[in-house]
């Protein structure tokens, strides 16, 4: 067998702000021979989502940052090239921490087998996927919703805010979205069936909240932070639940992050604000499958990907994330 | 029975920053006679709590306001003069929101009958009364400790963090407290059994904090807010818990509420903050009250109120909450 390349962005300075292609080296190597219990993947979708962003930051976090000159950080989709670990052979469909480079080589255990009969690859990195992990722990473990309360969600038109919605609704709650852009509040209402949407660039949150949640808001589901999350405490109810799953608005701040001056609505509302990784949950990642499985081919969720095609275009497309321009989950195609 | 007067305060201002004496009106009138179902009480301590300022201000709250024209509300211990409900006669000791006056006329029901031989009275709006309960469920409810975690509490010489410390030292936790003066450090060490003391004024909180709870923290009790909470979530473990009693730090402020910057910790360590009003565990006062009485009997908790002698001083009192000039539980005898 020829050695096959891999061709890899590789993080060789920590950004400042948002990430330019300069933080980055694009290298072409020959991919690594697996050693006993690894295994070589021809990686073809991978994962772009704002965590990445604090990946690339130094200190202590959830997760240790990329090392400078390391192989970017991401999830992915691929098909194994070439095994030495038992139960993997050449052809198996493989998600895991493949990186952005088009072949990895990694511990089959950090590895888990799929069968791409059951959806499209992109798929397992999405609904399937961290996203919706992410979003099923997060809203139902974490945020403890009840039927007939009303759940609010920011990036709603996001990888992990579509799908809190259309859970948030399976689970019989009113689903507020709060979102960019008119054409994806008009798909998160249209679409996917929240019960309405606020386009945060051009409507005043604080009056459309008032208006959709006549009667409060029992679990705010944060991916943003910042001016909305203080817009949401402002309106929340007793005993609400606030998910803090991420803070996209200041991940690329060049100044202190911005602390939500109304937190003693907690105070008052007797209410809670809890930070979730979705790792945690790994254990019960088989039932979180298995339940946005059944969800998907009951029609009762939809899925939609934003791919672009091109390894090359990683930088770029990256930061499709942080101006809002993407739509649905991103996917990088190699 | 010759009517008495009661001399009063009452809120004719809001208050902008710190309450001054002309936010209030003093009275001296005729006690109004009880109704059917009502007491008349002769107060003889108040409690003098941070919480009073927040009732100070307009605007929905886990409270009403104080009305313009009424008598200033707080907590108080008195003794029955006159009784028009049953279950109550003159002579009996009470508690409740007696308000800051002399002679107060309440429904019995929002009354409570203790009996004065069991304790000093001012220790029935103290250990026993509304700090207690507080302290007593904020922590063993909301913070959860167990044993052998680190716990810290912010306002660690006042009514609440005092209780809070030696609470959580019968948990069997290491606790640290932070305080502003020397010998409000000295006492909550020597007396109350606290294994370390910060004194904020002087010392560089982040670096006692390193030193003086090498594990991290798992529970912070935090009754100031402000950067004394910001660096305590710098600190913060896996699944802290942050129990949000007051920010009286804040509560004077004429500037915008300072949110903490350092929320995204709640993230990275999965960890919650949530907010608590003593109010809510009203159904089991009982137990907190058996247990605290346990306790003071046993020898295991120390109580230590501040009295101030003299109605008249009621303005200039309260200040003392907000400069840290009190030291232990405030008391205003009247």
């Amino acid at each position: 067998m020829s050695q096959p390349e891999s061709r890899q962005f590789r993080l060789i300075r920590r950004p400042v702000g948002l990430p330019k292609r300069d933080d980055f080296e694009f290298r072409v190597e020959p991919a690594r021979p697996p050693e006993a219990g690894e295994v070589m993947v021809g990686v073809e979708y991978i994962s772009l989502d704002p965590a990445m962003r604090g990946w690339m930051n130094e200190g202590k976090s959830y997760i240790k940052p990329v090392g400078l000159g390391e192989v970017m950080r991401a999830g992915a989709i691929g098909t194994v090239i070439e095994s030495r670990a038992e139960g993997f052979a050449a052809g198996d469909v493989v998600t895991g921490p493949l990186g952005v480079q088009s072949v990895a080589t990694l511990a089959a255990k950090d590895c888990l087998k799929v069968d791409p009969s059951l959806a499209p690859k992109p798929l397992f990195i999405s609904t399937l996927g961290m996203p919706g992990m992410t979003a099923y722990f997060g809203l139902l473990a974490v945020g403890e919703p009840k039927q007939g309360e009303t759940v609010v969600v920011s990036a709603a038109a996001g990888a992990v805010g579509a799908l809190v919605g259309q859970i948030a609704k399976i689970q019989g709650c009113r689903v507020v979205g709060i979102a960019g852009r008119e054409d994806k509040c008009r798909y998160i209402v249209d679409e996917l069936g929240f019960d309405a949407a606020i386009d945060y660039k051009t409507e005043s949150v604080p009056d459309r909240l008032r208006e959709t949640c006549p009667n409060g808001i029992d679990v705010y589901f944060d991916n943003v932070g910042g001016q909305i999350l203080d817009d949401c405490l402002a309106r929340i109810n007793l005993r609400a639940r606030i998910v803090i799953c991420g803070a996209i608005s200041q991940y690329n701040s060049t100044t202190p992050v911005r602390g939500p001056a109304n937190y003693l609505s907690l105070l008052v509302n007797r209410a809670r604000m809890q930070g979730m990784i979705v790792f945690d949950w790994a254990d019960r990642y088989p039932e979180g499958m298995r339940a946005m499985a059944g969800w998907l081919k009951e029609g009762k969720l939809k899925s939609r990907e934003d791919i672009v095609d091109g390894l090359d275009n990683f930088p770029e497309t990256l930061l499709k994330l942080f101006t809002g321009e993407n739509f649905g989950k991103l996917v990088l195609k190699v």
